[in-house]
């Protein structure tokens, strides 16, 4: 037996009642701004041939694979749903009516250090469209985010949506950084996606080190740096080449934000650039305001990702929202949910000879589509009511031998005390 | 890349839209099912310590494990989640209050070969109590395995459940056939539970193999093999030494499934073994009357698997029912449900003109908790009227260039063809 064997494997959680109570809440939210946004669900294998999630760009999803060899297969737990969902997509593409709007709720694998609000499981909405290349998708999306928020109960000012697009960074480092070798670009976007985690000089280090596969220039090094400290979108523009997509894409974006009555919550931050390869355009992160806690959600395009897997070219946008940190986030605000059992009834017998009528009594009140507790085993009658009361239970049904006699159920309002009597059924 | 890099591992499933809804059908009832009977919910991880499910009965699930070593650890995706269940209520045993209700749908792996009604992988609905020594425990779960059936549309007659009893058996045994070696019973078991598979000449054989671990003579193998072909529970009394507690449970559960008004949907049946060694009262299983399919669920009392696990004494019992065996006998009786997206209106603007309007009018419709999709990119009105029509949706909301010049959009009730005009919310 391992050191503990009453634990679950480190970084992964048990669901006690309180717990999935928890789970089913946040879950519930998910799937009513899913519903409310006109999305489907579905989902795909935890376990994946570990092909599907490899990619060459340096991701620490990567290298924190939950990966094992079995029968000659390679296979991998999934550490995030996007790639299995491609190959959904691309499997029925011919049969499939776009633009897709499809949601999932899976829970994902990384074997990572633990930190704050990162375990090495997750449960992860992601919601994505596919089919649709307009920016308008990406409104959707980060609307559908503000309002799991509002839902949820956090405030207005809690939390701020931060854009950017890799597309307008491609196209701003395209004639300079990028010009002899512009496929570096994902395995660039991934070394400073570490921004945030190691710092300025360390990204730089990275960004020129020959053997990290990048290798820029001290001088292209220092302006793609610079470039992430921008906040203006403004500037931002101003660094591009005229008529940069990825400018006016972004432009638009900020104005259908707009429509959604978003615009005090979304704002332009040249940092937020994603730590997956695959992502090709407008990408964004949710942040806690006082940023207090890592992203509460991230997402963006990806236009390329089914192709990367064999399938047709198709435009997707997509992100994932963990459970963990928002949990967290509302746990810090006051705002998680006091959950209770939901029960209807609590039907007790004194002994072995009540128990047949309390049977009948209880099926009778199940048929009437109330949730009915059963008491098993001989407690005594005291024990039963603190336990009914502590339950939530609303009335308690009790048949001794007097009743039993009688052929009468004793039924006891537990809010208001009050008891009446029915006929046992027969 | 895989030789088909777009299909899932073998054995695993891919859930499309349509696919899901019939899965959150599905887990509608067996959730519905446990509140009714006054039951939570709880989860464990889907990844374990590989220990937890390692026996030395030679059960078929323990050589099916997906199992893989990572930094030293031994891990196992879980092939049924009872030992995940124990191992939680053992940790807080002190702290929970007993019996309890408590019920999962876990998603569970087994690596095997693949007939019908069973992957690689499953969804099973688990129900179990802890900490009641009586048979009204297992009368409960019967009687839940049956209102899940009847919820579903099952006919009376279609869906018979078969009960035994291990401990009878073993009563049974225990002056003869265990007399040097009770330590035996559980592998015993594990091999008799393979009737159904390879019939009576091949489970003798296995039972008389000194190599297999039980080692009977032929004598007593003929005995045993003799007592699983009775199907009267007043012969397998006669059986059993006078006394014998599993008589006097079987008998009382019966009587007690009479209260439920089950006595007709209930046989004895000494095949039932169960193919799981920690089982050690009464068993069950539930098959289709017309024995064309796999056994829909099977459970039984397991009073000592926690102790295994280093955990007190905690009598227990429980049932797993899984997803794909009844959906194929739904699918059987064409009673599987006509599932569809759910979705209350479309919202189309002509163009990016319109679109802001458009916006504005969707955002003001899932504040009124509608489900809404907001028509992305600029399709033929006469393709969205088909699509909406196909999604089920109630109302189309248009918006061109005349409605938002009179700031009006145009409804359309896609049932009646009526039409009328709101104004634009600004």
């Amino acid at each position: 037996m391992s050191k503990n064997p009453l634990q679950p494997p480190r970084g992964t959680r048990d669901f006690y009642p309180e717990d999935l109570r928890l789970r089913n809440w946040l879950f519930g939210h998910f799937r009513a701004v899913s519903r409310s946004f006109g999305f489907e669900e579905v989902d795909a294998p935890v376990l994946e041939h570990e092909e599907l999630f490899t990619r060459k760009a340096g991701e620490e999803i990567v290298e924190q694979l939950y990966h094992f060899e079995l029968h000659d297969r390679r296979l991998a737990l999934r550490p995030e749903i996007t790639p299995s969902v491609a190959r959904m997509v691309g499997a029925r593409r011919g049969a499939l009516r776009f633009p897709l709007r499809w949601f999932s709720i899976p829970q994902c694998w990384r074997y990572e250090r633990m930190t704050r609000g990162r375990k090495r499981e997750h449960y992860q909405w992601n919601m994505d469209i596919w089919g649709e290349p307009s920016e308008a998708a990406e409104a959707e999306l980060i609307a559908a985010v503000f309002q799991c928020l509002d839902r949820m109960g956090l405030a207005r000012a809690d939390v701020k949506v931060r854009v950017s697009s890799r597309a307008l960074l491609e196209e701003t480092l395209h004639e300079t950084v990028l010009r002899r070798r512009p496929e570096v670009f994902p395995a660039l976007c991934v070394m400073i996606d570490k921004l945030d985690k190691i710092g300025a000089d360390a990204v730089r280090e990275l960004l020129v080190d020959p053997a990290g596969g990048v290798g820029l220039d001290a001088h292209s090094a220092d302006f793609v740096v610079s470039w992430l400290s921008l906040r203006d979108l403004g500037e931002a523009v101003k660094q591009a080449p005229p008529g940069a997509t990825g400018a006016s894409e972004l432009a638009r974006l900020f104005e259908l934000l707009g429509d959604y009555g978003l615009s005090d919550r979304v704002v332009f931050d040249a940092s937020i650039v994603r730590g997956l390869a695959y992502y090709t355009g407008v990408v964004f992160e949710a942040f806690d305001t006082g940023r207090s806690l890592r992203a509460i959600c991230g997402g963006g395009r990806y236009d390329h990702l089914l192709e990367t897997l064999g399938g047709a070219a198709t435009p997707a946008v997509g992100f994932g929202f963990g459970d963990v940190v928002i949990a967290e986030l509302l746990a810090d605000k006051g705002l998680l949910p006091e959950t209770q059992r939901a029960l209807d009834a609590v039907v007790f017998a004194f002994g072995e000879a009540e128990r047949g009528a309390a049977v009948r009594v209880a099926c009778a009140l199940r048929r009437d589509d109330a949730s009915v507790e059963l008491v098993l085993g001989e407690p005594k009658l005291k024990r039963v009511i603190a336990d009914a009361d502590k339950s939530g239970a609303r009335r308690l049904y009790v048949i001794g031998p007097d009743e039993l006699a009688r052929g009468e159920v004793l039924i006891r309002d537990l809010e208001t005390g009050e008891q009446t009597h029915e006929a046992i059924p027969r």
